[in-house]
């Protein structure tokens, strides 16, 4: 592939994903990944396997895929490695997650009882309602980092990768706002050598990353590279970072319908959301604590969207609830109920229902694995900080300080593949085509 | 206002909005216009109105009204004159249909009662459920087409209107199909001559408005300019012509969901959309004659936007099923229910439902309202012919012939926002970014 | 009217309806007695208005009207009081409340006007999130309740009353478990001398009703005549009794669900229900503390209707959550969506799920209505005590120590219209009707 | 067992079940029966299996199970035997139709494979949209009876069965309404000597089985014993008959929703049901003509639940809609959305929705069942005719002539085990229970 636009090197020899968090998400991720190796399995809800772009004018017909525009490592070049706090290895975990078919259980067992993790680091205080049997034992935040950064080193010699990245796919933790010691490199810094108690152990995995020149991402809505210190470290060590907390069901369709009744210019006078799902996550879910950290990502998206400060007399005075239920018989099948309270014309008022009857590992593993595969780019191009076009993955992305966090999957999708013919050279794409008509539409 | 880009002339003098067709839609139009007017009614759902642009770059905090963007006909000056096949005024439909609330019937009452409309070229083979009073009585199509523009020229001069544009607001006609008679301007020519029976009514309120060199736009299923022939007179007569039918509830939202289906790479198996309303316009519909024309501008959306033939293994084998009930506790308030398989990582099944329980003339009136002051503002313009950038608000939109229509929601928003930038002389907005992270995100 | 059955004093002059909590669902009561008189409104959903019952053979073709089979208050001479804890009269409390149109609220205001509240007994440690303007100063509990009383005499005289009958409809107090002081009468008399901090105003007013020989039921889920104190009393006091908390919405149609459920053997997984109201109501049940009131008295019902000891394959293990959010923008017009696993042959799993766009008042009403007049029949009946045949109003019914308390809403209509029909004199109907077909089905 | 009232002969030997249709419905009761003998399934939905009823006092405690209050056959001696026009055994089908997963499939393929339907009687005219392959090669009607009632008595002999009951499971056949030939028994012989061509083949499997003294019933929408003829036939032959069209999933789920608005007094104005299937029963239903047939047994149940003649402002003006949609994603899980608008006090509109996600053979199969061993049952009762008590099961069940048909289904659960409690000698279920109360409730 020639790239008239930014050179980068070529994915050479493997690439390890490295995954804090063995359970269902990253175990659904690793088995279709193995899956489609062996051919019994399709990469549907993945843009870097299955997507396109369209370059140049509409009628030059030129469609490329995504993993022909921009040099993405190939399926067949992914290792996995993960650490837990549990110490079963992938093939337990998919049998009790229940995410897949028996048949596919069985499909890919022997490869999954392969997959074991490493040792967690652990604090209860952050993660409360697991049994944890498989934590690393080291005294100090700093006996941690180094602990971490060896496993970085080891797991990329033991699967013989070149290059490396991080997703954090662990359990939700207790949600603690923004500690003082988060608030720039230096206080962090301070604060770790003080085994400060308010470092959670997801910002522990993000430090060590980066150190190690890892690209970073997050996708849980713990704490991590969101704050000051991590970005400035992330800088400093030329690391590419990205989160957090993946946007895979209800809140997706939240960032598609918000943007719609913009477009619209209807009305919004409330929005009711509430959840139910029965596996490990919203077991850890149902502490408040957890629940709280979830709420925050989830409850941010309708403003950036919808710009009161725009429109008071349409979305000044929205009424947005989002509520959560541990429900077991639903399993890892999550269902998502949303009312939304529209008005228009002359202010009269209709209803807007939906129901999405989901699975939450299914929409997350294709996801992790795009974000992987996009980071190492970004590493390769020689990208660092804050991956503003990574927005479309998360609930709540990142962006400079000064900017606009951008939540409209539209936009968004319109910022990732804009990015990508960037680098590739291509034109941006802006639906203007007055040109087509010639003298009708002249300008 | 100065606008850098194309020169336009200023909106001086009044607009008549020329409504073939005095029913539940039209109604609710002008007597939202007459309420806002007298400060009691806000116009929700109005991109003239009420929708803003952002121009340049994000940091620049520019964001304009559109009204401000482009020179658009104020409120004050819009004047309204309609057509129909009954002769009730507007008043009169007003209370018959039961959109608005007595208090706000009460309002307008006395300016509705002087919204009386002209008699309608009527044809009983094409609507065959309305007991029809009010008819021409013109022997044939060249008799009926020279009625109409002298009714045009009438309504200039009644209403002291400089200029006029003319939305058919009519009753669903008989489906067609694509009869010869409207393949060449010539063919259209000779079967006007002939009294050709296939020349639907719509057709022919068309042919008048484009010969006075009024802009036309169609709201109805019905047949009209995106014929070959009129699409012929109309670049001969340098008028823009837009269609066909709007898209308002369940179709506008089809055109959000399916969008995000494809950016995010989840496969479709089917769709069922059903639909219940009880208004003249379900009666209407009810007649499968009437229904087959809208049942084909409701089908043919997702093919387009999900490109099944780049995606055979996601949208190659979709069941797309539309239903529309006439099922009268409704009355307005039509409401959709639809059902969605989706399929998403290694094929898993997964179900997205949506209720609406909108309101098909509170959604429709403001579309009216925008289409009106657009196509004017494309008049002022010069351009003629297929106005692409109205795609945004027809379920079955126009394209130059070899350009694939546009049903994408977003794609529709940023086109016409876009063209408006265009128009204005501001730079298209592509959500690039990269340029504000400097050295972090080099190309 | 002749009864074969028992002999029952005919309603004599005029029946004072009598309501501690003069709120929403009592307003929309007294309005509509109102509208109806005045022939503008029609008692949908009230057994005793619009009722009927079918006598004897279904050969026979006997049905009559409830209100001729049993000698129930004529409408007529009804007549209204109340206390409430904020001094608006009732045309203020219906202009708040926002649950009748504009236009009924005019027809009724000169009369609701009228309907001044005399002051409350109050708590704020049971009721705290309302801001009490009219509370009476009493001191002690005995003190409250002899006020009461006297209220009690003079709301007789002044509406010129010859008989009375109390029923609840105050707000949601705080819950309390079943705490000693309600554990036996004499147990409560001390509690009422040492002023125990555990009594609910609920109970004092139902304990001055008793005393003065009134009927009294509880639309509310605060604990009242459900404890054995007051049953003890009302016994003694030849008084009947009935409660708590009305069976209006979601819980009415879960105790329709789960029957059809049990009727067709299929097994029940889980049910979860979730309610979005925006009224007083629910801003109080906004408290968790008087949530869990509400909570207590919604959950109960799954099990007795299913009987999992029964059918432990079943019913054995069902996850059944319940939860109320308080959302502004619904008003009055709660909602509610439950979800409902099932399984059939075989285990297989489905799925049922129910939205139910209802109106809290409207549907509460006629029941209020309905317990007044029946409750009233009891008193003339000489009965006292449960009235477990009034279980067909009430979330959280009560039934004699020793026997199941009935949900099943079919079963409670079978036991309420036969108890009628007994009173009359009338056969019970049970279904059986094998004697119809003579030698074909011989026994 | 003895039983105090009818005595009713043993269930000794095999009871063969005589399917004609070997298709979604009869293979998912086969083979579901043979998992039960191998204990690896429960009997999920079916009375005869898991139900009870409860006999005399509540304080009794005395409940037993239906199999132990009347003599019915045990599942080890129900043998099965089909007709079919297609040749595929029960393993084929049950393949095809995809109800049961494909562990079960494993389990009962080797039972499976040796149900192979006998050549069933076919006319193109009444199923269009089926490919037959295994047709009777008789020339006329009096020989298509000959032939069935042949095959009737090899089944039996093949079988090893003493007694044997045909349930007709075939496809829906084209709408006929009342044709004359079915208006008495000698118009009927009349038309079979004549070949007539309004009659179906559902009439000769049942004119076959009912000359044979074997008991009949109808579990599809077709014509049958619910004409005068085959009535006469089968009281002159002392046989009894039930149908038709099994009440599984919408249907039933509306007979238990009416009689709950019913009993509380609430209003309806309109319901609008629609059903999404794609299993072979709703490829045939796709014909209009054979929808109108299920179209017919839809439509019924509200006018005879709701009684429009005594409640007019009630129901007197309900727009009741019901349509079916031929949507293949869904298979055999079916998919009901009903939409139900009502009102209550004052008339205030309500909505109540209800999505059913069912399995339609899931639910069917087991009321297969227990039509099965309860017409036996009624046979050994020597009962003919009518069988009312059967109500329960049937979408348009059927009652003597004169007899308002029973829809509401807590009244027909009522009627059925009331008839079981008489058939044993025990008394009907009131729910009066006043009787508890003593003193109190004094009649
Ligand atoms: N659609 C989705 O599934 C979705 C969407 C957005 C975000 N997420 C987030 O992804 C994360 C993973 O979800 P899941 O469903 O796989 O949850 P899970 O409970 O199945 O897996 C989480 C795993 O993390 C492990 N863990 C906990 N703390 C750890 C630590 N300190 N170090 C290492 N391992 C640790 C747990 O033992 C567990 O095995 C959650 O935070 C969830 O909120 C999921
Ligand atoms: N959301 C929406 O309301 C919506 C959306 C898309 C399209 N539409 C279309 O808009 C049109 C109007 O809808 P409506 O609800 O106002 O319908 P309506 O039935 O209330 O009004 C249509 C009017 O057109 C009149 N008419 C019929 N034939 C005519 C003729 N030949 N000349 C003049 N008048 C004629 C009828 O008498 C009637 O008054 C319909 O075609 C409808 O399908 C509406
Ligand atoms: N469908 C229904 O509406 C429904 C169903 C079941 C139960 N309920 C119950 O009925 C009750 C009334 O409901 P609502 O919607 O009318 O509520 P509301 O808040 O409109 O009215 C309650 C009134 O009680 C008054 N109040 C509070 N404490 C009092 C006291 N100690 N003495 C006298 N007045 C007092 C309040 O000031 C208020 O005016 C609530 O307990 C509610 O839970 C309602
Ligand atoms: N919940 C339910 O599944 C349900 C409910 C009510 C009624 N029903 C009715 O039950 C019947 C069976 O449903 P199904 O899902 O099993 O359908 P199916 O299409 O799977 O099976 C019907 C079978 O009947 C066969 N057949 C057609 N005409 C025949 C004839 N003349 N003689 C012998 N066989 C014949 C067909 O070849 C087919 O194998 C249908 O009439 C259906 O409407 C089903
Ligand atoms: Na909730
Ligand atoms: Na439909």
């Amino acid at each position: 592939m020639t790239t008239k636009g930014r050179s980068v090197s070529k994915p050479e020899g493997k690439l390890a994903v490295l995954l804090p968090g063995l359970g269902a998400v990253s175990t659904t991720l690793i088995a279709g990944v193995e899956m489609i190796k062996q051919g019994k399995g399709a990469p549907v809800g993945s843009l870097t396997q299955m997507g396109t772009a369209r370059l140049g004018k509409r009628t030059e017909g030129r469609t490329v895929k995504i993993q022909d525009l921009v040099p993405l490592t190939n399926l067949n070049d992914v290792v996995f490695g993960a650490w837990d706090i549990i110490s079963e290895n992938a093939a337990q975990v998919i049998e009790r997650s229940d995410v897949l078919s028996k048949e596919h259980q069985a499909l890919v067992r022997p490869a999954m009882e392969k997959i074991v993790p490493k040792k967690g680091v652990h604090n209860p205080e952050f993660v409360r309602r697991i049994a944890a049997n498989h934590v690393k034992d080291t005294k100090t935040h700093r006996e941690s980092i180094e602990a971490l950064r060896q496993d970085i080193r080891d797991f990329k010699k033991e699967l013989g990768a070149k290059r490396a990245v991080m997703i954090v796919t662990s359990s939700v933790e207790t949600y603690t706002g923004s500690p003082a010691a988060t608030h720039s490199l230096a206080a962090l810094e301070k604060a770790l050598d003080a085994n400060d108690s308010s470092i959670n152990p997801t910002m522990l995995y993000a430090y060590a990353a980066i150190k190690e020149g890892v690209p970073f991402a997050n996708a849980t809505p713990n704490a991590s590279v969101d704050t000051p210190a991590l970005q400035e470290l992330a800088r400093q060590e030329n690391v590419p970072v990205a989160g957090r907390d993946l946007k895979s069901g209800q809140t997706m369709m939240k960032t598609v319908i918000a943007p719609a009744l913009k477009a619209r210019m209807l009305g919004l006078q409330g929005w009711f959301s509430t959840n139910i799902l029965g596996n490990r996550d919203g077991e850890v879910l149902d502490d408040p604590q957890a629940f709280k950290a979830k709420e925050v990502t989830k409850s941010g998206v309708l403003d950036t969207i919808l710009q009161p400060e725009l429109y008071p007399e349409l979305y000044g005075k929205v009424s947005h609830k989002v509520s959560i239920h541990y429900y077991p018989p639903r399993g890892d099948a999550k269902e998502g109920w949303d009312n939304i309270d529209i008005f228009g014309w002359l202010n009269y008022p209709m209803q807007l229902k939906i129901n999405f009857l989901c699975r939450d590992s299914i929409l997350a593993a294709p996801l992790v694995l795009d974000i992987a595969l996009f980071m190492d780019l970004a590493k390769r191009l020689e990208w660092k900080g804050i991956q503003e076009w990574m927005s479309f993955y998360f609930k709540s992305p990142m962006a400079l300080e000064g900017l606009q966090v951008e939540h409209d999957l539209f936009i968004q999708t319109t910022k990732l593949k804009n990015t990508l013919r960037a680098i590739a050279g291509e034109e941006p794409i802006t639906h203007l085509g007055l040109d087509y008509y010639g003298d009708d539409l002249p300008l």
